[in-house]
């Protein structure tokens, strides 16, 4: 592995590819991303975006899709752990996201739905990467609901609404620049999933 | 206007463009539509572009965004004049979103949400072209809702909801390939509208 550097130092390039990956489709998306800009923010040589994703540009992408869909499932879980209930375990994930878009300047809080809606009809690995983060988050939120109380393929449902809510969310408030919008949504997602748990309280 | 044509051709070459604009943006988004072959697809000369968007690609995004936005904002207000009830628009809305999107191969519905992720951060004229169509429906969908009965903040943050919703629901269904997970996140917004609207009757 000469010329590429010791195992640390390769884990350290690639993970800095993938950061560096991450933050430019935050302001550009995915085909607003160019290799040559990451490179330089990753201050890696040319040859290592090949070594560590030999599928190029797309493969980096996905990369930082997976990557970042993780962290947002790990925070997902801490702050639902957090909440004294399902509900407000929605509302203070959206709280949170308010505050980072604001704290950003309005760059994507995760650039996940803007990469999903530029490849789903062009490039279907990254279009498979964008779907298994959703499905991941999807099924971490029905968890919670199911738990909650739900049956569950209304779990699923109103687990789906919350991601999709987020997902348009971002989108909104970023195109209005205002932050605010995400928490409201972030408190219509709570009602709702309040009134489909006291549907199982009455019904039961 | 020699060499641009009559008054109706030239109408027509600027409204070919956009409709040219808009099917490619539906399945490539802003970035990934190229001029030329918007051009080629619209059969319009080169020098037509600059000719009716002085602003060049941008400026015929925006009017493709504009032109979009208004045709799916008179849809929605026929279906919701249809509806028996102002929960029931929201969910034949979707419904009818599921078929388009089924029909086309998951081609974005319509490509405005992804066009406002790509382009917030960059180009401040398009995302408030973008911003001005999700306003307008929002306004539209909580002029249905106040006249339900909602008080105007509840209107607007539901309406902005069911907006998001959609919104991010295209990207969910897109990315999974999965036209019904559409029709699923409706149902959920006509539960979110119908409790709301319950709580309306029960506090007054």
């Amino acid at each position: 592995m000469q010329g590429v550097g010791n195992d640390t130092e390769t884990a350290s390039t690639r993970s800095r590819l993938i950061t560096a990956a991450n933050e430019a489709m935050r302001a550009r998306g995915y085909r607003g991303t160019s290799v040559k800009d990451v490179l330089a923010v990753a201050e890696a040589p040319a040859g290592s975006l090949y070594h560590h994703f030999p599928g190029g540009k797309p493969e980096l992408a996905a990369a930082a899709v997976r990557d970042s869909g993780a962290v947002y499932g790990e925070l997902y879980e801490a702050i639902a752990d957090a909440a004294p209930d399902v509900a407000t375990g929605f509302a203070d994930f959206f709280a949170g996201a308010t505050e980072v878009l604001a704290a950003g300047d309005f760059l994507d809080v995760c650039p996940i739905g803007t990469i999903a809606g530029e490849v789903a009809s062009s490039d279907d690995d990254l279009r498979a990467a964008t779907d298994d983060v959703f499905r991941a988050w999807t099924a971490a939120a029905a968890r919670r609901l199911r738990d909650a109380g739900l049956a569950d393929e209304d779990a699923t449902a109103v687990a789906t609404t919350a991601i999709a809510a987020l997902q348009g969310g971002f989108i909104l408030a970023r195109a209005r620049r205002d932050a605010d919008l995400l928490r409201t949504v972030g408190g219509q997602v709570a009602a709702l999933v309040t009134a489909a748990l006291a549907t199982v309280g009455t019904s039961r």
